[in-house]
């Protein structure tokens, strides 16, 4: 019997196992390995921060979802791979596999910037459930005593929704509390322009976020890079220096470090496009782990997003190829990985779409309209289901 | 009973007061001072220009409207303020106060800009009575001789509306007359970038303005100062010439000379929330004769516009800080001022609110409208009936 | 009887030759000189280009409409004018006029660009009808190996229209098959930005291409020279290189040679405001072979389109010109010159006018609709019909 080892137990990586469960049933073991045993609703953190959500009603327990599948959950941290040997080290186990799959996703990297990140205390950050909710006494103690607020990205994200969520929804919200004239509000980003969200451009993105931020009075500051962060002020690479009073800046993206040695200098892992390791022919990684070129770079380096959307595309097409393998079928030809998001802006929502991901495109659509926030809290709703059941494949 | 001294007869010295009139009645001693016997309502003149009024119709006579209410009216120009004797002279006269509040306008002072200014023959103006019934004849004569049109600001400039009122109304008529191309129209403007209005953007204003002005072929020029005007040309500080045969362009703004000793080196002086004096505390300054700082310094110096609108709020603050300091009850809180301007686009109209007048705003609005156009007309004959009849504390 | 003679027989010569007709009567005797046989409705070529058109459905045989009328066809290449004698030559045939109406339309410059021109078996163009059905060609092929494509106006170029239109047609055709991500276009220009048409901006249209564009993912590429052309590579003034497999690319325009003499140093020929020529009181010059100059130099050199349209209200006035002179009748005003222009956009379709053609104007409209692809169809067939008839006095 084929051993699977999955690295992950977000989007990818539960997506992953149910995927190869369904299609190999009894004729694989699956495992999967996760330092987290929450599964969290990324695309939920915003709401959380805003005060609209609360940890548990977008977090499952992975261990919860995985026994009643028959997958196996080692709730503990790898640490090391060695490809050659086919092995997961975690500090306490050895896993050996025949197929590997890796769905880690970033690594955020404060470090690279002097004073970035939670732990050292001048800002916050909105990428995972921890900082989020951290983040959320942040905004509610702004509401108390307002100031200004800078949401931003800094050099090498590959990540830009949730700062234009935040952006607007807080806009949104300090609107409705009269007091949007005491809390200005920045949107930093190393984006060469608004609406670029690291793929060049979707339609009129360009337009309609410069639009929304002009009559919205969120003013943008775009091209830049971070040099440090100090209590109260972000200083850029530049030379400017922006007062805050809260800010949310998300680090530059890394692979993590168990998995970085097989990846690219900055530790994303190349991949054929079936998602197999370019060198090693039983590795598969997808999500945010994986890399891919950006359309053109950029003066201040951005990366292409990976939204759960994508990687869910990618874990389908990484099991089904698994499976071919081992049952000796021709491989699958990969699904093209689209963008597609709903975004909340407080008072209003957008529905972006963007197929294939990176130009020339078949199809962009950018609509806006209250609607897409239900759409949104129904399609939260719908996934959370689907995990809790392991139906992975339904759409 | 207290002495209370207001220098200027327009929107800020009258509503002044009539209020302090209508909360102190017979325990002030009211007088105004201004050497201008009428009061003219400003924001028509564009109209008075274009031919849509005459003076009549938009001048009231000051002595008229302060006799009825037992307002003292000295129609003489006031030359020297001495603070700390707490008197105002003019030529003939020495007039003690006990408070004293300053709603003197600006001073126009062309002459910063050589050939600069209706009296040296080369450019109109459009800020006074005087000037605009001069400019009318200008513009008829542009009609029979038909030739480029400078509707522009010079540096220093912290009133915008008219130029952008202008460039739309000749616009609009000179297509209905068949004769739009032949009179190219160039608006000309220390602003940053159109729609800046010495504010910094009202949410899509810039767009806006772009919007219209190609739209209507109106060629802008922006971020600009003058060097000099000749007969037929003005001279650009960068060394662009722009010929024309109609200029009309707003000069520098100053504090007048009979108040600028008691502010900035520009003569416009300093005061707390509630408009007073940060070093005189019986004197008042209220509408374009107080100091308000940028936003943002602009790479050419522009100024903050203080309407009308916002002189009558100011004026209502400071009767209101007057009398409840002589009734010894606690200050008001000041109104928040906010820009509301309705602007005739000749063809079209269109509202914009601001609040407050410096960014970040609570509330802005921008909508475009030919309903507009009459809520103008029936706001100019409203405000007209209510300074007739000393009713200033009506909205 | 006064000799009439006529180089050109497309808008401009028929529309000459039919006009004089019908206002002289036998009193003339006029004869057209053209090295092409057919008329050619050269608005519909993008539609051959796209396969909407079969080369029968907009051609008609000139000595088919001539003849009906009276009107002598010389069907031979004009290659020599001696003004001082008033005499055209042809390699066989020697001339004489008492009048020269020069409507010979543009020389295509392909020799200006190494490597540029359908001969060179580089690139294609779609200015004539033989070149038009090669480039239908080449679009066929491009839909079944699809790739890059650039649609380009070289330097010195004065017609735009089209390449605008094939840049939404094919858009919207790729869309349609699903092949649009295989197939990144290139809109290449010498026009200093989008919608600048050679004549500096119609109302909005800045702002209107840049949008539709980025809605398209059409790429622009603007203010641009042309080095040279290698097979599937242009090279740029600038050094930047755009690979291609199909470029359709405009070279530049010049005068015919064998009316070159009579013009300015690239053979377009000076004329007053009856289309007369500066010099040589009999010879009249319309449509594209005329010198119009600019509005203001471009930082790539443009020229002023001179369409269709204005083609013929120019022949128009020249045949007026010549018939009251020919009737010792005071000379007519001529009409204003005006832009209109329908363009289809594949998915939809504008109607754009502009009036006069240089700015200032006294009226400019861009409109975008379906209804205006009917419309164009409709004046399609409407122009056939009445050159067929020789009605070139209606509307």
């Amino acid at each position: 019997m084929e051993k699977i080892v999955i690295l992950g137990g977000s989007f990818g990586g539960l997506t992953a196992a149910f995927e190869i469960k369904r299609l190999l049933g009894g004729k694989a073991e699956i495992t999967v390995v996760s330092d987290d045993e929450r599964f969290v609703f990324l695309p939920s953190l915003p709401w959380l921060i805003m005060g609209h959500r609360r940890p548990d009603d977008i977090t499952l327990k992975v261990s919860d979802i995985l026994k009643p599948k028959g997958i196996d959950f080692i709730n503990e941290a790898a640490i090391r791979i060695e490809p050659d040997k086919s092995k997961v080290f975690t500090a306490a186990k050895e896993i050996p596999y025949d197929y590997l799959i890796i769905s880690t996703g970033p690594h955020l990297s404060f470090d690279e910037i002097p004073g970035l990140g939670p732990d050292k205390g001048c800002t916050d950050c909105t990428f995972t459930l921890d900082h989020a909710v951290k983040t959320n006494l942040s905004w509610k103690k702004i509401l108390d005593e307002p100031g200004p607020i800078v949401l931003g990205s800094a050099q090498g994200v590959s990540c830009f929704g949730p700062s234009y969520e935040l952006a607007f929804e807080m806009d949104a919200e300090l609107r409705k509390r009269k007091m949007r004239h005491k809390t200005p509000i920045f949107y930093l980003t190393s984006e060469p322009y608004l609406g670029h969200m690291g793929v060049g451009g979707l339609g009129k993105s360009k337009r309609f976020f410069e639009d929304e931020f002009a009559e919205r009075d969120i003013k943008p500051i775009v091209n830049q890079a971070i040099e440090e962060v100090t209590p109260g002020e972000v200083r850029l690479k530049d030379g400017t220096k922006i007062p805050f009073k809260l800010a949310m800046i998300a680090p530059p993206f890394k692979g993590v470090p168990a998995v970085a040695p097989l990846g690219n200098p900055r530790g994303f892992i190349p991949v054929d496009k079936n998602y197999r390791h370019t060198k090693y022919k039983n590795i598969f990684t997808i999500g945010v782990a994986m890399a891919i070129a950006p359309p053109e770079p950029t003066p201040v380096p951005t990366g292409v997003p990976k939204t759960g959307f994508m990687t869910v595309t990618m874990a389908k097409t990484a099991a089904a190829t698994i499976t071919s393998e081992i049952k000796n079928e021709p491989l699958p030809t990969p699904e093209e990985l689209s963008v597609i998001c709903l975004m909340d802006m407080g008072n209003t929502a957008a529905y972006m779409k963007a197929s294939p991901v990176l130009p020339p495109r078949q199809e962009v659509s950018l609509k806006k309209g209250i609607l897409f926030r239900s759409l949104k809290a129904a399609f939260e709703k719908y996934f959370l289901w689907k995990m809790k059941h392991g139906l992975a494949n339904l759409p």
